[in-house]
């Protein structure tokens, strides 16, 4: 028990030395990267449910969200980059760092969404997958409103 | 055979349409958001590999950096592109638009390197997955070298 928590005190100590060695800048660049490769993805989602229907493009593009909705972008949210400057100044907003429950109520949303979007695109239908994009953009929507700073 | 022809000239001229609707500026901040989200999970790899290695944490990062490398990213340098400002100026070399077949190669390198990368991470081998991050992170240096305008 006592060597279990020792471990475990030292797994801590090492993600936080691994973590402090992240600049803030750097992280903050590196989440709007994420959120900013997502957002052509969508795009290019949106462009084939409403013009011609190119299965091929439409799972590229679901399986690049699903990795990055699944990559653990939470760890790039670290004490400190509240405020700051990645590719542009975060529009991250106070709450995020507050509320907890909500940010992880949101991100859980997001990832289902992600997963199942990915599952559609895969089955090729373009009616089903358009459905989908619709849940899919609801949970991109609902954590921007809760917990972005708008434009 | 003509009927063939005409839905090649219309695919052709639709994809141009398409194409045609995304703005230089936006195709610029994607493939760099690209690259971006990459260089964040080529970073997580490099930790595990040289500190403590969690194999759930190089299986998110490797799964993240091969969606983005099958992604087709290839289409967001658009004619246009070859010069002008994403998130940052773009750094892309004109050899870039001129050499389709050191691209293409270099594309293809990175693209095979990425999928070993994820199925050696799923292995969870920490010695197997430091050897495979050398041979990603070479073809990216390669491409760089190549078609990147250094800092």
């Amino acid at each position: 028990m006592k060597s279990k928590l020792l471990l475990a005190l030292v797994s801590l100590t090492l993600a936080g030395t691994a973590a402090a060695q992240v600049k803030p800048e750097d992280a903050i660049k590196w989440r709007q990267s994420g959120y900013g490769f997502m957002a052509w993805n969508m795009t290019r989602i949106k462009a084939n449910v409403e013009g011609t229907y190119n299965k091929e493009e439409v799972v590229k593009a679901a399986n690049a969200i699903q990795a990055i909705a699944n990559s653990g972008m939470g760890a790039l949210y670290l004490p400190g980059t509240d405020k700051g400057t990645g590719w542009e100044k975060t529009r991250v907003k106070p709450e995020f760092f507050t509320n907890r429950d909500g940010v992880n109520k949101a991100a859980l949303a997001f990832i289902k969404e992600a997963n199942e979007m990915a599952k559609v695109a895969a089955a090729g239908d373009a009616a089903a997958t358009k459905e989908q994009f619709g849940k899919l953009s609801a949970t991109c929507k609902g954590c921007h409103d809760d917990f972005k700073i708008k434009d």
